[in-house]
């Protein structure tokens, strides 16, 4: 069966910085029109950082739609038309202060499938060495260092709640399980 | 450091049928001031269905926001209020025609913490029995059963990128490969 949704019309109701949204009239599968709420933004990217001592470096950071404190792996969006893995380094670079010698792609996920075109691009990095932290304006984090059986344990347990770090961190612990790095 | 953000006014640039839209002035913790673009969603709610073959229902389904059919667990928006665990069970009924005798929780995901207050909440269905699937008017989707170690191999070469399944995959794989189910 054919399950493609065809749009016919396209109401742009907010350009923001961030997101463009958009409500969209559709024709479904059976012919009928329904409506289509969609939040329109250029993709992240987010990075594992792996040490030689196996930890990976986390941010905490203020995030404002839930009012609190998130731990996440280092992270950003992406300019328009921006290449991911070089979004993903300089991110790295910005917030945790280190370069990597070594990036290996993790696939991507897509955060909220139903209403919103976002892509997040998932890197390994590898090699690390210090440089400096150099935020943006505006920009406020802690940097922390967390062993990655302990990361898997906050997962589990919920602590870490943030999709692209959930995936992210239990990917590179399959990885790191399975001997592949 | 307090990183708390304060918002010091708001302006509603959108009311949809499933989120509504926000454009926030914010105080940030330097005293300067910024916007925040807001996207509230009530949330929803996934649910690992693991059959005593040791395989997972699936259900692929259109995503208009990507133009393409996706491969996830079920899944579906809470009603305002609703309760998640519920919620679940309905759309796990709704979608693949089965009903659960035990649910075990498996935290939350939150998809885009950047600019969305949606929170997806996670369970794990056991002891399934078949009763009919009742899909929505307008909802279109097919089922698919798939083995637990495979739908681990689809997470770790990209071909599942949903976010909300990729954490409970994973998550479950971790809990049944450590003898905990």
């Amino acid at each position: 069966m054919d399950m493609t949704e065809k749009m016919i019309e396209r109401k742009t109701v907010f350009e923001g910085r961030i997101i463009n949204v958009y409500n969209d009239t559709v024709v479904l599968p059976d012919g009928k029109h329904s409506t289509r709420e969609v939040v329109e933004h250029h993709g992240g990217v987010c990075v594992a950082a792996l040490t030689e001592r196996n930890t990976l470096l986390f941010v905490r950071q203020f995030r404002y739609p839930y009012g609190r404190v998130l731990l996440e792996l280092p992270a950003g969006k992406l300019e328009k038309g921006e290449e991911p893995l070089f979004a993903g380094l300089r991110e790295l670079e910005e917030e945790c202060g280190v370069v990597a010698e070594k990036v290996i792609p993790m696939g991507e996920v897509y955060p909220t499938v139903a209403y919103c075109t976002e892509i997040i691009h998932l890197y390994l990095a590898l090699g690390l060495k210090k440089t400096c932290q150099h935020l943006d304006e505006g920009e406020f984090l802690s940097v922390e260092e967390i062993e990655l059986s302990k990361a898997v344990e906050l997962v589990m347990n919920g602590e870490i709640a943030d999709s692209k770090t959930v995936a992210l961190v239990l990917k590179t612990a399959r990885l790191v399980e399975e001997g592949k790095i």
